[in-house]
């Protein structure tokens, strides 16, 4: 019963998902299909690539991971399948979706480009290479086809490994808002372990006081509090409401903290 | 086999329920895992204790149902995990979003404040106890963990059982609307079984004919009809629209029906 | 391991999918169920019966699918059970939401009348037969349970077995929007077939160029393109962004295209 995780940004108010899966279980009728989420913002790879991120690590190691935000398709870029230091495999198009994710688990190991046709379906649309060519490499490799059977081995893949890394200037570190959540809360490229246990953040004009383990409920009704959040990044939550909302600020609005951790505060 | 069933406020625009899942299978490989919603509205209690309450009942005996809509997670509130007389369990917050559901099954049995952590994930964040508490719970029952295990028995739950009761005045009963649907019906909570076969409705100064088994296309296009609806609650709807848009009323509105059932009717 | 897809009208706000599904586990805790969608916009059922004729054909053969777009529920509108060349059984009311669907599959075998309330919920709603009448026969069937116990055979269905077809004249072909996808694609009931290899699109009083094997990107950023996308059908899009914005157009708006396939494009 192998785990097969779906990210795209193809939303809900179409079969698409539907299909994917469809296509899926016809070569492996038992694989266990897990949505990490179909709303990345449309041909966003970027944000794709932040969600995949957040959604990886809690898998057990061997699952197989099919994303597809792919703006590209049916043009040259790659289609590939990747295996990372934790076993996990990544299925999706080889254009910066996929490095952070795999990172996360280890690094990569070992990838292909997928140009054996016989795995994938009879007939592949040009514009849904998510139906007719990843998902069903997808389930020949939750069926537990030869890794090397699928394809051409690559030595790296396209895009940048990992999210725009924050810099640092004194006891202050600089970096920017990487998603908004659905909770309006703000998550920022910033590390907790870069941080002190508190500490300030500034953002547009705005400083707002933070803590390691604060919570929503640490402040009052209505206040912004920052704090590290499920994924190691420093978040910043407004108690009952939309930061996004209160500070009218979204993804690339610049951030930045004190002190870090190599300054302890004063008190 | 067992049926894991998720309610929580995190919509679906990040990975938080897919994560949640991949806690679940991480523990429990073979758990059937089932979305009640995802909707409720963001740290809104009342309308999740609403909505898992009218999503239980039809799962068979013996299910487990994971809640979480935790504005106050981090903080003293007690997470827990509840039995119930039909054989069902209940994982999530003791914070009132439980009860309501656990009486619809037959009322509460037994319960257990969490406090076992070798049950949990290696790292718990202060601001995920879906995925780092709740989760793992959930599939060490789906495993079979043995239920006295989890934590410290607890003799009961926090917050109301059940939801704001309709009063009565002569034949007349006054309610409100507890919860407007995805196609703008308004659902409120006066119970069917209350009221006689045919009845009127009053709501926002309109008055309103209903039955207990009328159904949308009882009356004609565009107009309003009360029924009974799948959860054997009064409902108001509107034939080929929203009641709610119709009437520009939302959760809350007092709605008072006549006659009752001890009074048939004058015809 | 039989597949069950769904496919509603029932939003993701609310607890109804997950009730359908529970009722189908509960009769048959074993079978695999897929969402096709479940934001068929409320009540639409020729809405419904386009999504539903996308999404059937990727499942492997003797797939169930479940199909409930219903405002005609608990009226004189009968409940069906269909079954299909290709071994595929679909289940919903008999309104014309099913029929194109069936044809997709080769076309229908046989059809029950579900009459059988030995097959349903112990107690049925006269506002939900999805989740107590159509879910529990769905559950039966992926149980084995004999076809032809389920009700009284019938000779055909209601409504259109299929979509507003193109008519032609000269070397044109004129067509609608069928539907608008979640990228703001346009899908029009012009089939790719039915086109040479090169084509023109006048739509809204604009001209398109449009090609067999066109993708996103064969255009310049934020250019129309013409396409026939992965269900066949001639489609508008725009690179990196939405083709119904940018047109101001939606479902019904006419479509004509010049040459057929009978007429190669003069170069």
């Amino acid at each position: 019963m192998t785990i097969v995780t779906l990210l795209t940004d193809y939303g809900a108010a179409d079969t698409y998902v539907g299909q994917l899966k469809g296509a899926i279980l016809a070569v492996s009728p038992s694989a266990t299909l897990v949505d990490l989420t179909h709303s990345v913002p449309a041909q966003n790879v970027r944000a794709g690539a932040f969600l995949l991120w957040t959604g990886v690590e809690v898998f057990p190691p061997g699952s197989i991971h099919l994303a597809v935000v792919d703006p590209g398709v049916g043009t040259a870029r790659r289609a590939i399948a990747a295996k990372c230091a934790r076993g996990d495999f990544f299925v999706g198009p080889d254009n910066g979706l996929l490095p952070a994710a795999i990172n996360r688990l280890g690094g990569l190991t070992d990838a292909v480009e997928l140009t054996r046709s016989k795995y994938w379906s009879p007939r592949v649309s040009p514009t849904f290479h998510g139906r007719d060519l990843f998902a069903p490499v997808a389930g020949y490799l939750a069926r537990g086809a030869s890794w090397r059977e699928l394809g051409e081995g690559i030595a790296e893949l396209q895009g940048p490994p990992s999210f725009p890394l924050p810099s640092e200037t004194g006891d202050s570190l600089h970096g920017e808002i990487l998603h908004v959540d659905s909770f309006g809360t703000l998550i920022t490229n910033l590390r907790g372990e870069q941080l002190a246990d508190e500490f300030a953040l500034t953002i547009g004009g705005r400083r707002i006081v933070g803590r390691q383990n604060a919570v929503f409920e640490s402040v009052s009704e209505g206040t912004l509090v920052g704090l590290v959040g499920s994924a190691g990044l420093v978040e910043i939550a407004l108690r009952n409401g939309s930061a996004a909302t209160k500070l009218r600020v979204t993804v690339g609005e610049p951030i930045s903290a004190q002190p870090t951790r190599k300054h302890p505060p004063a008190v």
